[in-house]
């Protein structure tokens, strides 16, 4: 069982670090695809190795994608790629889990028509134009798909995360 | 349920941070003490919220207690509460887990002595001077005490504290 981790430079670190941790805590395989080869750091300067570029990603491959928030999301969200990824997840009904500016992924992607969600509130504008019903609450769940605000949400943000992974 | 972290200004923010959000995942209570009231910042920059200093810690509401490592044990250990708390929990049977340099409050409460133990690999032969069997593994478990070596262990630390605060 492998789930994707999306993220860039600038990446929120413990929105990154903390699903990962906890992912493989249950002896899940997590590996991390990002818009260039080698490095990324996360604003607070935690280095993290890159799996893949998002061209080498088999989306088949994985049951679930993560999107860490940061600035990493408005590299990922350019990424032709990275939106192909996303797209095949809400397809297949595959859990995403994005958080703090991770929803900008989904919104470049088109897939917030209509669903509930919530984000980083200085982006919450952006959620409800692209068709969202935002609420400010510390994790949204609507079918496959998981948002939260803020990494104090990693709780919440993990343990629905983890609820889909078994179910 | 509460669980006690205990930790100082110059924490390694994922040891503190992973740990922290994983037990509140399960609904546990987590409160942080340190040795001056007000905040601590990490290595990496965050910034956490102290709820008490080590002096105003009563150990017998506490069922666990978890010791993240960076520079910050060195301070801890200097504190003569910090070392009753974590003898009480020693003799009660309480989980102590302690990463990277997190062992150090423990060779300085005297509680490794016989014990199997890991720790930061630039501090094994404090920790071997102390009396431990050191070996060179993610985690180890010796009855109540659990250690890791470094973040990249926190998987299988999370899983072990996991393990024993629900058995």
């Amino acid at each position: 069982m492998k789930v994707l981790i999306m993220s860039a430079d600038g990446f929120e670190d413990s929105e990154l670090l903390c699903p990962y941790y906890r992912l493989r805590e249950t002896g899940i395989q997590v590996e991390i695809a990002t818009p260039n080869r080698g490095t990324i750091q996360g604003k607070h300067g935690y280095v993290v190795t890159s799996d893949m570029i998002f061209e080498s990603v088999k989306p088949e491959d994985y049951v679930a994608v993560v999107i860490p928030g940061g600035k990493a999301p408005e590299q990922v969200r350019l990424n032709a790629a990275a939106l192909t990824i996303v797209k095949h997840c809400m397809q297949k009904r595959k859990p995403i889990a994005a958080i703090c500016h991770g929803p900008q992924v989904l919104i470049s992607a088109g897939l917030l028509e209509g669903k509930n969600a919530t984000c980083w509130q200085g982006m919450r504008d952006d959620l409800i134009a692209a068709g969202a019903q935002y609420t400010d609450k510390e994790v949204v769940v609507d079918g496959n798909l998981i948002t939260s605000r803020k990494p104090s949400d990693i709780p919440a943000f993990c343990r629905e995360l983890m609820k889909l992974m078994v179910s």
